[in-house]
């Protein structure tokens, strides 16, 4: 039995969506931010990191949305969410989620969470970060759109772990200040993914 | 045959050495940070990222760390330095990688590249980025040290491709001013990384 720690509106959805695409048994826990409940001595044990996601296994517990969406790949391999029998093209769909993780993500949390960067009391860096939000972010979506995905999902004809891992980063476009427009390929990916039934259903629980 | 892009004194050292000590049969190119050869229209085609390190294969063309440490570990599994077999022990070492090019990494390029995060000419910005870095890169390393170095390696006894990522990026820890007393563990597991013959021939030929 897998239980999810998540946060509506992080990046816990990829997981979420996973877990819900491969037919997984399993349970969430709705961790609060607004009362910083993540950094609760209760949920310091379950991730010291003091962030979501967190994947509670038989084995023992894991963080980081790379590693996480691999491990309930490989989990349920009979939904071929992440083939590691070819070693390029597993190797594509992990450096695909690396670029995500390490570039995208990282980016985006420049908007809401500069602290971690900058002395929090700095006000001007603090909004200096945040008004270069849109052209960081921007330019992250605009590599993907023409070098990375390659349609009509991001590793082509296969649907893969990269798929909800795009979709959940591409829910924040909008307050990141990205125009969409320079970006059709990436909206037309995040419409089609909007409608997949998992996609619905983790979605719906989370803004419960 | 393989060929590595790589820049001395960056993270391309990890998959470098791991090139080295599984043994492969590769050759190396180094891109010149100075002359911003990164950024030239012939690299532009090995990686439109503009960064390094790139691998290129006989089926293409990869990048981003984790990505690469992981090919190169299964395109020469005799060197186990990342079985796969076992879905969670092969999630704790992605999660470990994961926490490094997303945080830690993430954290020290606030002291030389800043301009990814707000705008170039804005001086105080970019020196408030410089001054947090002891501390954001030195809460990063108490974390692996407290929370995930395992010992005598970072997974236990089973050397593996998360070794050479944390010796890579503990090679900049006196530059970002964090104080090595804080994190006995991670310095005693570098000086015992630096006397591996696979890491000092990398390290050889980068600084040659």
């Amino acid at each position: 039995m897998l239980k999810l720690y998540y946060t509506a509106s992080t990046c816990s959805l990829a997981t979420h969506i996973v877990l819900e695409e491969v037919g997984a048994d399993y349970s969430t826990v709705r961790i609060d931010f607004a009362t910083e409940q993540q950094k609760s001595a209760e949920y310091l044990k379950i991730n010291p990191k003091a962030r979501v996601p967190a994947l509670v296994t038989d084995e023992g517990i894991l963080t980081e949305t790379p590693a996480m969406l691999v491990y309930v790949a490989q989990r349920f391999p009979q939904a071929r969410l992440a083939p590691m029998e070819d070693p390029f093209f597993f190797a594509q769909i992990q450096s695909f989620n690396s670029y995500l993780c390490s570039h995208v993500h990282v980016a985006h949390a420049h908007r809401m969470r500069g602290h971690r960067w900058v002395d929090a009391d700095d006000a001007h860096s603090i909004a200096a970060m945040q008004r270069k939000v849109p052209e960081s972010v921007g330019a992250g979506f605009e590599m993907i759109e023409r070098e990375m995905l390659k349609g009509p999902w991001v590793m082509g004809d296969q649907y893969t772990i990269c798929d909800p891992y795009l979709f959940t980063l591409a829910q924040w476009l909008e307050k990141d200040g990205v125009d969409p427009a320079r970006i059709p390929r990436v909206i037309d990916h995040r419409r089609r993914m909007s409608e997949r039934p998992g996609v619905k259903k983790a979605i719906a629980e989370e803004t419960a």
